[in-house]
């Protein structure tokens, strides 16, 4: 008798502290039980995360292997073997939605490729909850992770998201690095066209959350916003 | 003195019928307590749902309005002159979250004109869902929404995404009416490269869910998926 494959289970994390209450639904902490091996970016935060969602896990008998990026995952040994001889396993990001502008796609494409069932569940994502919130084209819309560093293909690239966008009325989502989040809105503001909407979300799900849409001429006449080292979401849509 | 302002709050609604306690978060039930008008595309069904989620509510207090595809909005009446009065107003789409891939984005970008405060909630999209599951690449990504229905221009459409997303890295992601998902599979199954990555997202988040990613070369040699009348995602990546 063939025994069963396991299920990889996606988790999401929250993106602002002490919101597992508020941000995470039921079932999060129902599979949490379910799962023996987890793949995490970081060992520490993931045990205590999974301690304040279900209290009643025993965690020291759960395994946790890092993806990080300089950890050596060994995918036969590490995620192959156990989940073919049935073990459940889990991939958790840091913040908001594992394999989304985060490590784990690798792990879910072999899961494919041995047919084993993949199972997301619903949890936050800066992303996606600025675009809601941006009155931006949500019908069409580009996810581009980080734009250049270098000032000269900085230009470049806005140039063509500003071109693309307008073409297509698509909107262009990109993040940043926080630290450098207002070099990026300086680089904006001086690169967009005036007419160009730009939408910063910052501080998503937090209690400072704030998710605000102008037009590059507007945000001209504004305070700087306050994003220095600040997790935020810039999208444009010319 | 001035009054303040009310929040716009974006809630999410379920995909599947009867998953509201296990996909919905706390947050929600209690921002719903707070909403005096909505805005909504079927009112029945959205009173229902609100029922669901929050049986405190006294339903015949609560003002919604259509937003459904032969709805005339008053955005001023409606809108405006009730939000900078100081009631708090909801959109609630018919299923996932609104504003993508759903109506509702020209009332946010009213509050933003208004500098009033949009709030969006967690809650699950079949589109993200998919996405995170796919095992293709989700640090670059466009969603298109309905790709072309006329014959050659869908072959052109198609080629052209395959082309962008080699080009990019980039996971291109679309839906179908579902009365006309199947005859979508089989377009992109004669249309793409066999190399081409093609997952399909079926009833997400339902009992049924499954999210399969193949080759176009294997999807030719397996039994055509069920998902005719089913809601779908599918995304490309060459």
């Amino acid at each position: 008798m063939q025994k069963n494959k396991g299920v990889l289970y996606l988790i999401p994390n929250v993106i602002s502290d002490n919101t597992e209450l508020s941000v995470l639904n039921n079932q999060i902490k129902y599979y949490i039980s379910k799962i023996n091996i987890y793949f995490v970016e970081n060992i520490r935060n993931a045990r205590r995360y999974i301690r304040k969602v279900n209290r009643d896990i025993d965690i020291d008998k759960i395994i946790f292997i890092s993806i990080g990026k300089h950890s050596k995952l060994d995918i036969n040994n590490d995620f192959i073997l156990p989940i073919v001889s049935g073990d459940n396993v889990g991939i958790i990001s840091e913040s908001g939605l594992p394999c989304i502008a985060d490590p784990g796609f690798d792990i879910v494409r072999v899961a494919h490729d041995l047919e084993i069932k993949v199972v997301p569940m619903v949890g936050p994502s800066s992303i996606f909850m600025t675009l809601m919130a941006s009155g931006l084209n949500g019908q069409n819309f580009t996810f581009h992770g980080y734009l250049p560093i270098d000032k000269k293909e900085l230009k470049n690239k806005i140039k063509q998201l500003e071109y693309i966008s307008k073409k297509n009325i698509q909107s262009q989502i990109f993040i940043e690095t926080p630290y450098r989040n207002m070099k990026l809105f300086q680089d904006l503001i001086k690169m967009c066209d005036n007419e160009t909407y730009l939408c910063i979300g910052a501080e998503v799900t937090g209690k400072e959350e704030r998710i605000i849409t102008k037009k590059i001429k507007e945000w001209k006449l504004l305070p700087t916003p306050k994003i220095h080292k600040i997790p935020s979401v810039f999208i444009l849509l010319s």
